[in-house]
């Protein structure tokens, strides 16, 4: 396990999160680069359901995990630390410029041209699921989110990993889609339904899973968290 | 102007966008990014209101501006295309590990953590605005892209960039903060207003700006645009 209470990279994770976030907190993309590049880190902890302090909000301006540092250096984005690490090792990140090129493309289309819509599935199927305009809202946002993953089943046909090798970037989508499964299923999917499970059954992300999940010892919070 | 038809460096943009979507069109980063630099590239044009041919899809999956190609390099996602270029000149992201990090990590957090939330007013004020969900919708989406713009006006006091120098960083943030402007303004966060203002005024903007529109030379459509 690259948990190593010597190590100089830090990466910041929760103590305590509701239920349902438990093995989805983004510090989760963090961990498996760290897994999957044998660099060992240590964690240190904060309470999902407690104010954060000062000196976090210097760290992470959103008061969000994760955040990490890496001996001098301080970052925060679970896509920029992603790139961060890919800088360390050639498992995440081949030299070949435009395997380069590539990764960054992809792991920002599963920041930006992705995950944004699987944020609107999270509102309308958990956080507003109970309002009028959720249910009127979520068929057109499933419809949304499906077109923007068949150009992504498309472009796996015949390959395992989004660039060739495996990388950053399927960490970067392997998470995402995980989340568009829980939402929608990949039923009409299949490269992406079989990408997902070829990317989670790797060692490293089960790895990642069980630190993250072995991390979340905090008592629950005094009031219920908003 | 970096208009050069001899150079390596070429944007794919479009000769024809609704009128509400002109100068928004993505390519815009990538202009502003290779002006500020003083780095040379000629366009090549596609009409939005035309299917996607699949040399361009192999370009850019989504079938969506800009992809990039810089010499043997074939990128997209606006994003990583501000990253790429951003390795090619001090003047996008300073050498220094620390301000690079920080470029990363505001980076990534305008496309993931702030522009997501702009997504979602545009669907709301703009693509389903006659649909009742809309409308009840709205208030809860701005509350929530107003929460995330707290933090980075908090940020930017004191400071005119996010990094410290003038950074790729602004180029993704300016842009996305230009559009949460007019869904929401920005007049309950003074150093965002000022900080967007400040970054417009760049000429580099400008040029950026005037070479899109000067693109849009392409007859409207047969058909309306869907």
């Amino acid at each position: 396990m690259p948990i190593d209470p010597h190590s100089e990279i830090i990466v910041f994770a929760y103590s305590w999160v509701p239920e349902m976030a438990k093995g989805y907190v983004r510090d989760l993309r963090a961990r498996w680069a760290l897994e999957e590049a044998g660099l060992g880190y240590k964690t240190r902890t904060l309470h999902a359901g407690e104010e954060r302090p000062d000196w976090f909000l210097a760290e992470q301006p959103f008061g969000q995990v994760p955040a990490l540092i890496d001996g001098d250096i301080h970052l925060f984005e679970s896509g920029a630390i992603l790139l961060h690490l890919a800088e360390k090792s050639e498992v995440l990140m081949p030299k070949d410029p435009q395997d380069r090129a590539s990764t960054q493309s992809w792991l920002l289309a599963a920041f930006n041209s992705v995950e944004s819509f699987v944020f609107e599935l999270f509102f309308v199927n958990i956080i507003f699921r109970k309002e009028e305009w959720a249910k009127l809202r979520k068929p057109s946002a499933e419809d949304f989110l499906r077109r923007r993953l068949a150009p992504i089943d498309k472009a796996l046909t015949g390959k395992d990993y989004l660039v060739g090798p495996f990388t950053v970037a399927d960490i970067a989508m392997a998470t995402v889609l995980r989340e568009a499964n829980d939402h929608l299923g990949l039923a009409d999917f299949a490269n992406l339904d079989a990408y997902l499970k070829r990317c989670l059954a790797r060692p490293a992300f089960q790895r990642a899973l069980d630190a993250q999940m072995a991390d979340f010892t905090g008592p629950p919070p005094a009031a219920p968290a908003n």
